[in-house]
């Protein structure tokens, strides 16, 4: 399984590494996780630089392609060079996002006449709905195989639904527990 | 206010990032958050190289040092280079770990008849005992100016404990807020 998270700059730190941790939890043969960019590596907006396994081409033949966050969406979703390298087919891949990330899937035309979620400001509201989405305050919205996801720690519900449908139900539940604050699990030592 | 993020290569990049991203949500004047590393930049277990903002010895001039987790914490736990750049004082600092960077507290000798918490394994708490403590299989533990956080999410507390501390609770909310997962909240726009 071949799973891939697209950034740029200007990204939201906790956006990528809430989704890159936990799809790295899953122990099996040939699950790869990869994150995509236009660059070699790509900043996030508080100055983390992080370096990219693979061209966005890369994308287009991943069972899995989510989207990250951050200021820096805003750009691309008017870059064409950016948005021109996505074939991506959603009868054959699971395709995401979380926060602003939203805005890509939109110029993507992936959100036409459909429900979605994102990071809660007027402005993305409107730009989504411009794009066709209806906005819905959810913290985890699936129209079949597209899924958006609002505020970062909702990662957990992105990641969650990608390594359940790629891997079962019973690597999602063990990903999710070994991340949680203790209070909420129980110890059995 | 500086704070600072100590870490080491084989760090997990979650318990790294959501203290980063947290404690950089604070918009202060003067408020810093750094890492400090032994080397130019580390590596974590899932291969992602960051950068390091200065030498662990900035910790001890800190407003806050909080202590990464990962499996290099247990080379860490022996290293009298690593251990002998501290010369930490909870009289005037905070200092905190999470998951497994509680060892290099104990190491520091700064659990010693407390009571801490770290991630659940039989392991853990066995070197942790050793070095003192009295584990408890909670999220959050403080004790005075130093705490402990167990699994990666309890990062939250971690951070919010340094924030509501040194900032104030106003600015301790609205960080956890902005990232907590849609539902949990209500939307207004």
């Amino acid at each position: 399984m071949e799973i891939t998270i697209v950034t740029f700059d200007d990204f939201t730190d906790l956006d990528l590494f809430i989704l890159w941790d936990l799809l790295n939890r899953v122990e099996l043969p040939g699950w790869r996780v990869r994150f995509l960019g236009e660059a070699q590596s790509h900043t996030s907006s508080t100055g983390v630089e992080v370096k990219m396994h693979g061209p966005l081409e890369e994308a287009n033949a991943a069972d899995a392609v989510l989207f990250c966050s951050g200021r820096g969406s805003r750009l691309k979703m008017r870059d064409e060079n950016f948005l021109g390298a996505f074939r991506l087919d959603e009868s054959r891949q699971l395709i995401g996002a979380i926060d602003s990330g939203a805005l890509l899937l939109g110029a993507l035309g992936l959100l036409e006449g459909r429900r979605a979620t994102t990071y809660p400001s007027a402005d993305l509201k409107s730009l989504l709905e411009g794009m066709g989405a209806e906005v819905v305050w959810e913290s985890f919205v699936r129209e079949g195989n597209v899924a958006t996801a609002a505020q970062c720690l909702a990662g957990q519900s992105l990641a969650g639904w990608v390594i359940e449908t790629l891997a079962g139900a019973e690597y999602r539940e063990k990903a999710l527990r070994s991340v949680a604050p203790l209070d909420s699990l129980g110890v059995e030592l």
